[in-house]
């Protein structure tokens, strides 16, 4: 038993992880474009801020620990074709050399690519000019050669989502004066604006010059360095003159290899596969950011996020060797550190439930992280949505300073969520409980029974007794 | 409809504060024997360490705050009988007199008193001697007033439980060098002795002087002080010469009022009620620290907890009314912080699961709270019980420094125990993850499958397909 993964991020590895882990004598080899496999690219953002000392301690494991699990990598090494009914994979090397290698089994994890928005004058612009994407170890060393070569007083970025708002905090770091300019209406808009107000504030606390519903139309060379054009919330021009440009307003799949081997595509262009990671074409599995995602809520989507990759990887190993697992479903639990605060959701706001068929209502709660009268107590603001008919819970949406353990609350709901809770029904939980960490009613629980008072109370809860 | 509740601390205000929130027409009385309604007994070790600035900042409501949700209290007055049958309780007011109040429903909220163990001499000494117990308000004022007379500069403090560790911080923190007796082989006995000892040597870390496997058999005046005899593991005789001792070695529910009424008592002599609270005596329900546990593993039980005490309550207060709710069960959650580390446990350990029919096996792995290459990651000890049999999830135990999330931690445990998951079950769990605060596999999840590996892998994860 052969079994090949093409890509060296968390799908294509977690999947060769769990193949060997599952049957040592399995032969598994990993196919990875570049010289970086298992590097954690959730990471990239403080590795550029200074915080972590090299570029290597991004790896989640070294090539050594890789290769003591009996895998075999192919560093450098591009997939450019799957023969599916000769089970061969055409490969290049780096040095342009064309080779194949068999299978019996084939993992595609070949992730997702930055998406480039339409901004006049972008192609023409690269890292040469201080204009950067950042997905890759590749990009990561590009903008860090230009900070070096550039030493730039100056960023402007591009998108204010989880990887913009870590940027915006880590060039920070660097001593860069930061403009981020955002198309939504709100930085963060994987939450309600309500809530990205709050992370929206700790930008302006720390310096960042933060422009939102705004879009970037045209970036080009300036007498020094770039110069950016842009439209205001109300069609105003905008205009910055910077030293350097990140663009991160997202990905999109990277699917050639599958869609030329004939694999179907779905939301957002992704290749369909089922909850066992089968792709439809023979012995071909596939999982990662270049998959749809199975969501619990939701049915199929495109929601990238490693955590999910790994779930996925995982699966699709299992299932190559023979197992008959399934990815039971992505909730899009999601949380991002922005300087001091901690902002995290799972599960659905309104606007999604409602596409879902469902009938949602939310409430915003304040409670207090731990008992107030020991002292660094600190409101969490937690936004609850439940289904108005069913009582159940869709979603939980947290943003809390740092300290707050806000990360592992969202947990709870996620949790909860998986086994379909209702918001009521939150109130059974035995949580823990003391003084300086929490209180009798945990704050989740708080935050729930808040939303109960204000759309079930009291006519439903005793109505039927 | 006029609704009673006997007991001002958790239980008894959580029925009130249901039954005016379910039914703003409800007339509702809360008799406390005390003058100190709804406070926090979990934060006593805090007021006495000077950590909360005043002791009425240990309420969780006022007086007024309680009087505004339209019940009415009843301070200083000591329920001293019920008399069932003509739904009238008998009271008695601090100065000595004697009334009926009349109820058409009873909630009974006496809660426990502390354990007096058998030591000599220990009956003959009181307050006024520096030897205290810790339960109540009147205690902690006893106690903050032999603080502020005696100025003790040692102390020496029976039991090394919840309240035992809390007070050997506490007392640390006024300055006092404190010692620490536990009969049990290690501090910390309700989790597993491996983990108990991360505890111990914080403990030592700090300056105090811990003795395990060791009992006090007598105690008494000295020259100067107090005299303590014990007896250490290997049946060597142990001498203390102390300023001040306090015996903090459990509660026992108080019963009287019930049981003179006709009430059942279960185990450890609590009252036995159901899941309701019903006690069986027609119209009267009880909740919190006199009663008996509902515990969704182990059945009937009995485990006193403030958390519990508000559930139980809030049923109690939700029935009261007309309501038909249930208590649905503890699961044991419960955390301590001791000095610079966090404790919890949530469900059973291995020797609870014997008793209970499961066929445990425990893990312990030491996952960092998040990744390593940001920096402060620090190791959480996670001590993973599950059944060998049928791969259910029983317990997990978790030991971690503070700031890693780890109170938290445990309640995505106690979540996934609710709800009957599988050890492998868990790692479907979509749980948050940004390198600062988590990893792609949690911490928790990285402990659950550690247990995989050891009790199931490969042949029972491959072996059904």
């Amino acid at each position: 038993m052969h079994i090949v993964a093409v890509g060296g991020s968390d799908a294509g590895i977690s999947a060769a992880l769990r193949a060997r882990e599952l049957d040592p004598s399995a032969e598994v080899t990993v196919v990875v474009a570049d010289a970086y496999p298992n590097f954690s690219i959730c990471g990239i953002p403080y590795y550029i801020s200074g915080e972590v000392g090299h570029w290597s301690n991004l790896a989640h494991r070294t090539h050594a620990d890789l290769e003591d699990t009996g895998m075999r990598l192919r560093l450098d090494t591009l997939a450019t074709g799957i023969d599916v009914d000769g089970r061969r994979l055409a490969l290049r090397s780096s040095d342009g050399a064309e080779t194949t290698l068999d299978y019996d089994e084939l993992v595609i994890g070949t992730g997702a690519l930055p998406i480039r928005p339409p901004i006049a004058g972008l192609d023409g612009l690269g890292a040469a000019d201080g204009v950067h994407v950042l997905h890759s170890m590749g990009d990561t060393f590009a903008l860090e050669r230009s900070l070096e070569r550039l030493q730039p007083s100056t960023a402007l970025i591009v998108g204010a989502g989880y990887v913009g708002l870590e940027m915006a905090e880590g060039l920070s770091a660097r001593g860069i004066a930061v403009t981020q300019v955002e198309m939504l209406p709100e930085v963060l808009p994987t939450v309600d604006p309500s809530l990205g107000a709050l992370v929206h504030a700790e930008l302006d606390r720390h310096g960042v010059t933060v422009h939102t519903g705004s879009t970037v139309t045209r970036v080009g060379r300036g007498a020094a360095g770039l110069q950016v054009d842009g439209t205001g919330p109300d069609g105003e021009p905008l205009a910055w003159d910077v030293d350097l440009v990140l663009v991160v307003v997202g990905v999109r799949p990277d699917t050639d290899l599958l869609v030329a081997a004939g694999a179907r595509t779905g939301p957002r262009g992704a290749v369909v596969v089922d909850e066992t990671m089968a792709t439809g074409l023979p012995h071909v599995w596939a999982a990662g950011d270049c998959v749809v995602t199975h969501h619990r809520q939701l049915g199929v989507t495109y929601l990238p996020l490693g955590t999910t990759a790994h779930k996925q990887g995982r699966v699709a190993g299992e299932n190559a060797l023979g197992g008959r697992t399934r990815f039971t479903g992505s909730l899009g639990t999601q949380v991002v550190k922005v300087f001091d605060l901690v902002a995290a959701r799972t599960g659905l706001r309104e606007h999604e439930a409602v596409a879902a068929g469902f009938a949602p209502v939310s409430s915003t709660a304040t409670p207090d992280d731990h008992k107030a009268y020991y002292p660094g107590a600190q409101p969490i603001t937690i936004r609850i949505t439940g289904d108005r008919d069913t009582g159940v819970l869709l979603g939980a949406q947290l943003v809390g300073p740092r300290g707050t353990e806000t990360a592992k609350r969202v947990d709870t709901y996620a949790t909860a969520l998986f086994h379909g809770m209702t918001v009521d029904g939150f109130s059974e939980l035995d949580l823990s409980y003391t003084p300086p960490l929490g209180s009798p009613w945990d704050a989740t629980q708080m935050a729930t029974q808040a939303w109960v008072r204000e759309h079930l109370l009291p006519a439903q809860v005793l109505s039927p007794r």
